[in-house]
């Protein structure tokens, strides 16, 4: 048996739901009457997704948690997942340890590990998740309505801080530092707030790009425009207090292009608005009110005294 | 809009069966009824499972053949797939050359690209595939019997030897190598084969690791053993002539442990001998007896005159 096979070991843990779990040449499973199965890819790459200094438990943590983000952007409830990972060499003990934070975070969705590869090469990580959804009812990035609210869930650019500390170009106190690369490096998917939008929110996407650049992914599929505030930026839920001691033109592009958040940007009718918020209550997830999907084309952005804020962001260009 | 954006847009083509396809954060498919999803998911590295000098159309019709051979193998009809990318550069020459070789194999199939990532990296093809199979038909590797015969499909150890020439290990003719070639390169998987073998067949496995490595994992998985001729590999469908020019030792390396052949090797009771070769008929592949399952366990092989060949071979160690 080639080391590679026995790394394959430390993937092996019996499934429960599925028809048929991994060691065969497929997996087999069978999704709920009426569920729609959605289906999500992601390929993490080092110095790119993820930084060399990550511990492998967190590594494990991530790889999944932004794979179950995006279902969770659907409203989809996680079934089960499969795992392709390339190394460089056959280390058992950093295999052990990536092992032990990706599947805490399975067992806490019940996701399983139905299936994978493992070889040799240059560390790539790619996980596809696999989750239900009741047919017609996914969040979908195409469902946005002139008049919805826009809201955001927890906070945003906590992560896009601990990198720009890595790179140098910030500094930040020790105890800020920490939790902004807990932010970064062990992201939580907005899973349960995900199932409880289903039948509250019209549109939805999960930030891994930046606030505006993502928004604009639903703008451009709605075939609408928005309008939206940055008093929020001021001091809200969804600013921590370590963005607040940033100058204000960083701020702004920590929090609406910083990216790596992995928060839920979401559109819902008026009307919703005291569900939208009892719904982050039993999440315990702050949501905040950001702005208004418009009629009007194109992304309008508002300063503290309601007037275009007309400089450019990272991921937003091409909006302006 | 970003380089490897761009890239994405030549993996985008309007899907036809799936609920939705690429461009929002997940895609959604409603397998049919009493159906189950058939999964498997494999990561191609170069160096490891393909040579730098493979052409890009090739390459995108290989890696999304080893995961079709996967589909092939548990009898399970393609739907879709997903593809994650890792690029060293955005080279838009190359990914449309690649991206032609994998539509051309993936429409020959009607299996549709509903999702994906492109992201740059070390180059690395990682792709998800979904067959469907209705529940309880599925071959699978625990369902060998006492008394089966063991079969192999179309041609083994072709792709072995193309790799050894690439070596510099082996020296054959232009016109012998270009053949060979084509089969590593290229392989065939045996959907149409494995769809009519679903009720005729007990269990099944694709052959990637080599052939007795793989037969292994079919006797480990039904608690049982076999008892394998090497006559065929003298002169059969199951030989190329290209191979029969080797001496005796080397041929046996080939075909029996040689790997990357992508042929179905599966076993059936004796009574559905003459259905079995109908199958094959019917779908162009030719079909060889090699050997019959037995209660006793482990893994007898025999040399042209009955007689135990107790020589080691790679992929085999481990049932020795």
């Amino acid at each position: 048996m080639g080391e590679f096979e026995l790394i394959n070991s430390y993937f092996k843990r019996p499934t429960r739901h599925a028809v048929l779990g991994g060691g065969d040449d497929c997996a087999l499973i069978a999704p709920g009457a009426g569920q729609h199965l959605a289906i999500s890819t992601d390929m993490l790459v080092e110095g790119r997704h993820f930084l060399p200094t990550i511990s492998p438990e967190l590594l494990g943590h991530k790889a999944l948690a932004v794979n179950l983000s995006d279902l969770a952007a659907c409203g989809a409830k996680p079934v089960a997942f499969t795992l392709a990972l390339a190394l460089p060499r056959a280390d058992k003990h950093w295999v052990e340890r990536f092992s032990r934070g990706l599947y805490d975070l399975a067992e806490r969705h019940a996701c399983e590990l139905i299936g994978g590869d493992t070889t040799q090469g240059p560390l790539n990580i790619c996980i596809t998740v696999f989750g239900e959804v009741p047919s017609g009812q996914a969040l979908l990035r195409h469902a946005a309505e002139a008049g919805d609210d826009i809201y955001i869930s927890g906070q945003v650019g906590d992560a896009r801080m601990a990198l720009e500390v890595f790179r140098g170009k910030l500094s930040l106190p020790a105890e800020a530092f920490e939790r902004c690369r807990a932010r970064m490096e062990q992201p939580t998917p907005r899973i349960d707030l995900g199932l409880a939008l289903r039948d509250i929110a019209h549109a939805a996407i999960d930030v891994s790009d930046g606030l505006l650049g993502d928004l604009g992914h639903i703008l451009q599929r709605s075939g609408v425009g928005a309008t939206v505030q940055t008093t929020w930026t001021e001091g809200s839920p969804a600013i921590s207090p370590d963005l607040l001691t940033l100058p204000e033109a960083r701020r702004l592009d920590m929090a609406l292009a910083g990216g790596d958040d992995y928060e839920l940007l979401f559109t819902a009718p008026k009307a919703m608005r005291e569900r939208v918020h009892a719904a982050g209550h039993d999440c315990g997830v702050p949501i905040t009110c950001i702005g208004e999907i418009t009629e009007q084309p194109g992304l309008r952005l508002l300063d503290l005294h309601s007037q275009p804020l007309l400089r450019r962001f990272a991921s937003f260009d091409h909006f302006a």
